[in-house]
């Protein structure tokens, strides 16, 4: 349904009551008490029941409009997407363009997210508040590993040993990238066309995701 | 002479009339003033002349103190070196150990001096204070331009057409590394010891500065 499809809004139209308002409140309550306990205890530390506890509404009244825990940060974060499914369904055999490397398409495909009208503003916001805070960074940092970091790990090759250095290795690159482009805005990085940037750093994502990196 | 080979400190070790206390009040003066016209009007709108009226010297003396604006800056910014110095320094083809490629040389230097006692501090609190404020980012973003990517575009092979941006993605591969080693403290970057970061990290930087990125 597509309650779960999207992190931001999503859920039924309106309750079997018909009672929109209150539902709309509800939501609210929710999402102001997950960016409460997420910021208080970050993303492995918060709990649906702490949330819903907090809002006082019932835990399933939580699971019911948000589903998992990941999903509910990204709509409090306000995200467009659910970051692991989308990752999932980017790196999936069937989505990646013949003669397209799984790098490239990574780039391309978060350049596209990132640039999308609904996302710059909370991406920027996030990539701020991370930085700023020892808290933010923590539920950053959490959050990322959990839900980004063990699926690109999956779409690597070679030894699982080497997996989650892998994985952070392409985060980084990633990273920097993101912080060039949107917040310190290096001139030749803002200027690069998304097909230009795709050219350059895919395959350093590649090499990350594949390569030899010991 | 040594006023002028590091950023922080330095100096003759007492003026002609011996005044030490005064030369210290004044070159406090001369920081203070410096860190207050850099965050004001950026690296590339501030000067000597405005940061010497603002603490109430003669340009002269700021010259004498500290040679340039880029000398000044890595002083008010209690930067260990100065930084196109040390680049230029780093990526001399007589510094660079054989068998060594000079992106793999680039990383370890990097994190050699990241992780000086003197710079950690100074380094994140940069790096923070960038992605709070437009105007932070817009000083630093203009200070990089200016003293680190112009050093290491030279190092870059190929046509010059592509310099500007070769350094830009050094410069994000850089900056990816260092906000996930000390800023967000992602698990695989921070246990990596500095050799396995320069195997992973060194080949994409080589490629950015030497292979065929288009």
């Amino acid at each position: 349904m597509s309650t779960v499809r999207r992190g931001n809004g999503g859920g039924p139209a309106r309750s079997r009551t018909g009672r929109r308002a209150g539902d709309s409140g509800t939501r609210e309550a929710i999402l102001d008490s997950a960016r409460q306990q997420f910021a208080a205890h970050g993303y492995d530390g918060a709990t649906i029941r702490g949330i819903a506890a907090a809002a006082g509404v019932d835990p399933a009244l939580v699971h019911h409009f948000y589903g998992t825990k990941e999903r509910l940060f990204a709509s409090a974060m306000r995200l467009p997407v659910v970051p692991s499914e989308f990752i999932a369904a980017a790196l999936a055999d069937g989505e990646i363009p013949a003669g397209v490397t799984v790098g490239e398409h990574l780039v391309a495909t978060a350049l596209e997210l990132w640039e999308g009208a609904e996302t710059i503003g909370p991406f920027q916001a996030m990539l701020r508040s991370a930085v700023s805070s020892e808290q933010a960074a923590a539920m950053l940092r959490e959050f990322l590993t959990e839900v980004i970091l063990a699926p690109v790990a999956t779409a690597t090759r070679g030894d699982p040993g080497s997996a989650p250095l892998r994985a952070a290795m392409v985060a980084s690159q990633m990273l920097g990238l993101a912080m060039a482009r949107y917040v310190l805005k290096f001139g030749p990085v803002v200027r690069a066309s998304r097909a230009e940037l795709v050219a350059a750093i895919g395959p350093a994502i590649e090499r990350y995701l594949t390569g030899d990196i010991s």
